[in-house]
């Protein structure tokens, strides 16, 4: 049956687990789309332009912002980051979901646009330490840069309380699984079922012709 | 960690399968109490007083609601049904989940009473002639007894829009999963897991000892 998209919202401290969560999911429905950011910092090694971001200039992105093209946005550590609208908006019209990995600030904001089609889940490390320690294993950043990202962790932490579902990533199966019946279950809800009307319908014609 | 319990409510027009989905859900989680209903009807063949029903009488049944020791109660067919109190408190208090298989009057007055701690759950079946099929296999029931039945179905599908998710049984282990995942989601709802505050109150902790 036909049913109106969700935005999943998905959002953790960094080293949590989020993206690898994300990955995932899309891979058990490769019908999700995921929502790809627009930003201004410059590409990691390895990233590419259209599929890990829409890399664009200061100019262009303050002005798409300015235009309402951003479905949310936000600055961290002096770079722009955003959703662009456009895509999410055509993959809502054709009842596909759309997964955002993104901060409070997007989630919020999100929320704030498409009030009933969003659901955020936000994903909390087990320790702290685990949290560094993942943290850490990423060889291409720098001493400076893990400290920033922790005290941003902490800060992110701080907004749990905003989002719908909370889960632990303490065994990243399990998490999955938890993630996935979150996702299984948002989609069975009754008003995101608009053909169910249709379908009693249906039922109550094969009722009337007994 | 310790959560809140959740009332599910599972409901569904007679052989559409719901009997079989609450069994299956409490094989896989043997922790979720199960809602005994009290009634004034006469035991079927096979059936036991303290597991499949209380079995009172009239007079008792009236005195109990009349005392407010009924959660929900209802006439059917000139019999009285209704959901003991008591042991859904206690189930409660002990963070436990309490499954009932009721009709939508009782779903509508436990929703009344309980309001956050219910989740109502329909179960449609894919066809009418499917129900037929269903009800007519059960050979202790004459055709009167299926043909009320038929009748009360169609009463309890025109309810369908009152319950927060609904599911077509059209395969057995298909809605199991997803009658699962909605119990698994349901139990992730920041909402219902209090202990939440205080774990993040730990990783607090650990970033103040860094």
């Amino acid at each position: 049956m036909a049913r109106r998209g969700l935005l999943l919202i998905l959002s953790s401290p960094s080293g949590a687990g989020k993206s690898t969560l994300a990955k995932q999911l899309m891979a058990w429905d490769p019908a999700i789309r995921f929502s790809i950011s627009a930003t201004t910092r410059a590409p990691r090694p390895g990233e590419v332009n259209g599929k890990d971001y829409y890399f664009v200039s200061r100019d262009d992105f303050l002005r798409q912002a300015k235009d309402g093209e951003m479905l949310e946005h936000a600055e961290v550590f002096e770079n722009f980051y955003g959703s662009p609208r456009a895509p999410v908006a055509a993959a809502l019209e054709n009842g596909k979901d759309v997964l955002f990995d993104v901060d409070w600030q997007g989630g919020q904001q999100i929320r704030q646009a498409m009030r009933d089609d969003a659901v955020l889940v936000f994903v909390l490390p087990p320790t702290i330490a685990e949290l560094e320690k993942r943290l850490k294993g990423r060889a291409q950043d720098s001493a400076e840069v893990v400290a920033k990202r922790m005290a941003k962790s902490r800060d992110e932490i701080s907004h749990w309380a905003e989002y719908d579902y909370v889960l632990v990533n303490k065994d990243l199966p399990a998490a999955f699984e938890e993630l996935k019946s979150i996702v299984v279950a948002e989609r069975l809800r009754r008003d995101r079922q608009p053909d169910l009307s249709n379908f009693v319908r249906t039922l109550n014609s094969e009722f009337d012709a007994r």
